[in-house]
């Protein structure tokens, strides 16, 4: 399945959480031939039956320990609030020349836990891929989930740049554009950018469930406009109820600004007051258009 | 054009402004055979000089009345607020057996201005297709917009129910779905389903474009999750403007419903209630999904 003239970037990747993400990440870096070969991890059997049956794996277990003891690079899959007790059971069992990186949604908390549990033993490069779906599982992993996406590293001030280097080819082989930041100014940004759009989503979603509105007329009384500004709001309750925890810090702050705004839109249609409503949506349009 | 076996269904088709409404609509019920002949109106050279180019009319006037004495559909696509003047140009000139319609997306104003001033003239019909775009003009228009989508007709009592079926007919051969309710009902529903959305898409922009963010960082690091809630605020502010005035009053509810929701989701996330911000995600998660 590798292309020609790929010379592996690892010899063994481990992947512990085989979803969506840490699916799509295997199935591409084992088509792709930038690993030799791929050990997926869950303790799920329709997970492994799943995995081995599309060929996003050649081995899986159950065994963390086992898996990691293995691999020369160790992605991490799993809900932000989870993955500091990964970090500890693996800990001992991790190869010293091992790259070990995660796709968590925050990162602040992530990098805390891996200076706690992995520091010395292993290099640690936080990662957060700018990709997904409202679907999840090892059924919705797909070929090309990264390619054309940013692809955020946050590593310490002191990782070793060999171990960054290595983990951003392969990235950058498939597809994503790699961003290398801090962890704090990581989870500043996608607090505005991310996770305020899936809370205003799932809040609009909420609310039109209790309109008092019959679900068959909303269904054909609506077009493409509800479907795309409510689609992240399909997402899974567990990892998102997670995801706003961990960064209500950097959350807040433009959940007052949306909703200053939404009150200054009320009062200039109140008014009646057209050139302010019309500037207000002006600025809108201007911003979304700058993201094309 | 025509395909073989199609009868038109109206002779001759007025469309007065001709931009991504009017001309998709002028340029499917052409192309279909739909219609006899199709005449654009619109004062703009340019929109003029597209609509030959691009093939959308046979024929094209500045005039109004001259337009629609030849018309036995008149199909008028103008901000709402505009419609009730252009209702009052064109009835002196309008054909007793002629069906008028209007693409406007709130219809209670439009009714009112149509008994108003085409009353015992002609047949008026409201119409709304729930389809469209952030693109704007003649040269956005397109071969099936509407396939696919809810075109609602909102009647009044005393319509004569031969130019609602025609129109049906007609609507339905461009792919709709035709759903024929009152404008009161219609106007309260999409206050919810369409104009709801859309002033939260504008304010989540708005206030993504005052939270002190890079653009380029914000460009960088942010994923189609953030493009896709925001898509509709890139539409034209006058237009929709226009329709938050219209439809305050059915803005208001839905509005405060998801002002209701925001803070609660807030509440249990500061509260560390998992379980409540949990069930919130799981209610909004559920509505997306009937969505589909």
């Amino acid at each position: 399945m590798s292309e020609p003239g790929v010379q592996p970037e690892f010899d063994c990747l481990a992947v512990i959480g085989v979803g969506l993400i840490g699916g799509s990440f295997a199935l591409d870096a084992r088509t792709h031939g930038l690993v030799g070969r791929t050990i997926g991890v869950s303790r799920s059997r329709q997970s492994r039956d799943t995995c081995l049956e599309r060929g996003i794996v050649d081995a899986f277990t159950h065994d963390r320990a086992e898996a990691v003891a293995q691999a020369d690079l160790v992605f991490i899959a799993a809900p932000v609030g989870a993955t500091g007790e990964i970090m500890r059971e693996i800990a001992p069992a991790v190869r010293p020349e091992a790259v070990v990186t995660d796709a968590g949604s925050t990162k602040v908390r992530v990098m805390t836990c891996a200076r706690e549990h992995l520091a010395g033993r292993c290099a640690f490069v936080g990662g957060h891929p700018m990709a997904g779906s409202e679907q999840s599982g090892p059924g919705a992993a797909r070929h090309g989930l990264f390619r054309g996406r940013t692809y955020v590293l946050t590593p310490d001030p002191d990782t070793p740049g060999d171990a960054v280097a290595r983990l951003a080819r392969l990235v950058e082989a498939l597809g994503s554009t790699v961003v290398v930041c801090g962890a704090e100014e990581h989870d500043r940004i996608v607090g505005a950018t991310s996770h305020l759009p899936h809370l205003v989503a799932a809040a609009l979603a909420g609310s039109l469930a209790h309109a008092g509105l019959d679900p068959e007329q909303v269904r054909l009384l609506s077009g493409k406009g509800l479907r795309d500004s409510t689609r992240i709001a399909a997402g899974e309750p567990e990892l998102w109820s997670d995801i706003f925890s961990e960064n209500l810090a950097n959350l807040r702050g433009p959940l007052d600004l949306l909703r200053e705004r939404l009150a200054a839109m009320l009062e200039a249609i109140e008014m009646q007051d057209e050139a302010r409503l019309q500037a207000l949506l002006a600025e809108a349009a201007a911003f979304r258009k700058g993201l094309d």
